[in-house]
């Protein structure tokens, strides 16, 4: 059997302390199942930065082009690098040239973890973000004008095209159907913005023609939000754009009380690229170094990971022994234990 | 006593039912505290625009322009007429033509009110949200090119200019200033959002100079929309563009549980134009005629526009009827009451 090649990058400050663990329990998950896998570590990050002046070298593509997947930690050290330069110049990168249209993100009310709101149960809450990653909000262009002055302002424009819009509603869409409720929630706001969201709006309808057996509504963002606090239980799969699925994919885990440990797929559906998985949280360098990081975000994006290589029951035996640990400890501090990020990277391990 | 001139917009929908009460309980106010007000009722809304094909007659500006307020209920009915034809042509237009350029909203736990947030206790949440209410992601300009083709894509521009970051950025500023905690926290998204958003970061930097006395801090919109959810108490006046305060203004209430009533006062600081003080809920034509929706938005952005006024007691006692009768009832449906619309405003008007 060949092996699956995947490119490791840990990245800065607590990225470099939850990877091995990530690996660690996809490798026991690997083992149990006899898949092969073939890990390659790259050492892009700020601190390569500091070293070569750019956050990968100029091959970086030829390098993980044909790689199966990413297993990405976390990029970025403020103090040190400016955010624009690490994020624009390796998460984003990939994101955009590898053509990662889809960031698929779970909002899952786990055992074991207390949601901030009042009387939410495991089971009650579970459903997924598709939130667009190429274009949009993030579009990066657009400039200053009349600058020092009195007159001065900036333009910033989000691009919303045919082909990029509908391949991700698309796959919301299909990811519904596949799913007991079918129920699909499109994020607008098209009562306030109005040419791109009009836009999206459109484009939900027609798209959804292809689909009569899926339900589906729409919000605008700010009610839509608000019911994330209101009845987080309603929602089944949420479409978005890229900002407003920024905004959801960090709403959403607040609400289940999992924003330490939710994972995200950055998927390019057609494989033709590599897709990348990595936590949600950032690479948090003000704890780095105490080993109290949870590592269970790098290790559920590894279950995504195992999920998309097309081992299905590998993946869920990696959620299974997530949900395991978080129901019967050891627990990092983050959730009121004493145990280090390698105390639950093995326990995690030993379940699998 | 020169009376105070005051436009009365019920609008459509629970709007024409929550107005009353609003009347009643400022009537009730301004008896007690001598203020002569004089309420000039306009019927424009969307029964005007069926008749009128218009949501306001053309010479509306010279009609309400020297008015010292606007008190305005909800306008739309998307059944019967879009909504960006009704707020476009309305509210929305209120805002940019009378140059509302702050939009103030409270979000604080009142009692009785159950807030949907584990262990939050009234005086735990108490917190403004500016809010940018003319330009950035509201902007209106863009198109669509390529149409109905493959290649079709739109273009939403936000425009950030100088002077529209820096007065509102300013009112913040000056706000914070007043308050106990003097604590301001700016919304951005400037590792994603690549010109507009450095560049409130920058501006909201530079006008910080001249209050060195308040405490600052930022949040991306995602994290910052994660952390109203995880620690509400944690805010004081939160800053924040015209989309991103949209956002935390709908947010914030319904972490306080009172998305039904907060209240919403788009404000011209320098006075030049009128102000207009509306609740936050919509229309709500589902529930229009059955006399159950709760007058309290109303109510309470009639507080607010009684402080414009230069009343500060008047306005307080108007929110402490406001407490008194969340506390001891009456109660709306939406509150877990039987009590009708006009069962509130009647009690709220005795107390004060
Ligand atoms: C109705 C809509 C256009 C409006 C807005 O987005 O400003 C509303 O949500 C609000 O917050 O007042
Ligand atoms: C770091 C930042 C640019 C990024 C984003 O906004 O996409 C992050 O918030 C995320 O959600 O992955």
């Amino acid at each position: 059997m060949k092996a699956h090649k995947i490119a490791v990058i840990a990245g800065d400050g607590i990225g470099k302390e939850v990877m091995p663990e990530g690996l660690r329990c996809i490798d026991a998950a690997a083992r149990k199942h006899g898949i092969a896998i073939q890990w390659d570590e790259f050492d892009w990050s700020c601190d390569y930065y500091l070293k070569h002046g750019t956050m990968m070298p100029a091959d970086w593509k030829a390098q993980i082009g044909n790689h199966d997947a990413i297993f990405f930690g976390a990029v970025g050290d403020p103090a040190r690098v400016p955010d624009h330069v690490s994020l624009w110049g390796s998460l984003l990168k990939f994101r955009r040239e590898f053509d990662q249209y889809v960031n698929l993100r779970p909002a899952r009310l786990m055992p074991g973890v207390k949601s901030p709101l009042v009387g939410r149960e495991p089971g009650d809450i579970d459903f997924f973000i598709v939130r667009e990653n190429t274009e949009g909000e993030y579009s990066s262009i657009g400039g200053k004008m009349f600058a020092g002055t009195e007159r001065e302002f900036v333009v910033q424009e989000s691009i919303f095209t045919r082909i990029g819009v509908d391949r991700v509603i698309r796959f919301a869409y299909q990811l519904a159907q596949r799913r007991d409720k079918k129920h699909l929630t499109s994020a607008t706001k098209s009562n306030g913005i109005s040419i791109s969201m009009p836009y999206w709006d459109e484009r939900f309808a027609a798209i959804g023609e292809e689909f009569p057996d899926v339900r589906t509504d729409k919000f605008h963002i700010d009610i839509l939000t608000a019911n994330f606090v209101r009845r987080p239980d309603y929602f089944d799969v949420v479409v978005a754009s890229n900002l407003f699925g920024d905004i959801l994919s960090d709403l959403g885990p607040a609400c289940t009380g999992t924003i330490a440990i939710a994972p995200s797929a950055n998927l390019n559906p057609e494989r033709r690229f590599p897709s990348l998985f990595e936590p949600v949280h950032g690479s948090a360098p003000d704890i780095y170094g105490q080993q109290i990081a949870n590592p269970i975000g790098q290790i559920w994006a590894g279950s995504m990971m195992l999920d998309h290589l097309g081992y299905p029951q590998a993946a869920a035996d990696v959620l299974r022994a997530i949900e395991t640990v978080l129901a019967e400890g050891p627990h990092t501090p983050d959730l009121g234990g004493k145990a280090k990020t390698g105390d639950l990277g093995k326990a995690i391990a030993e379940v699998i």
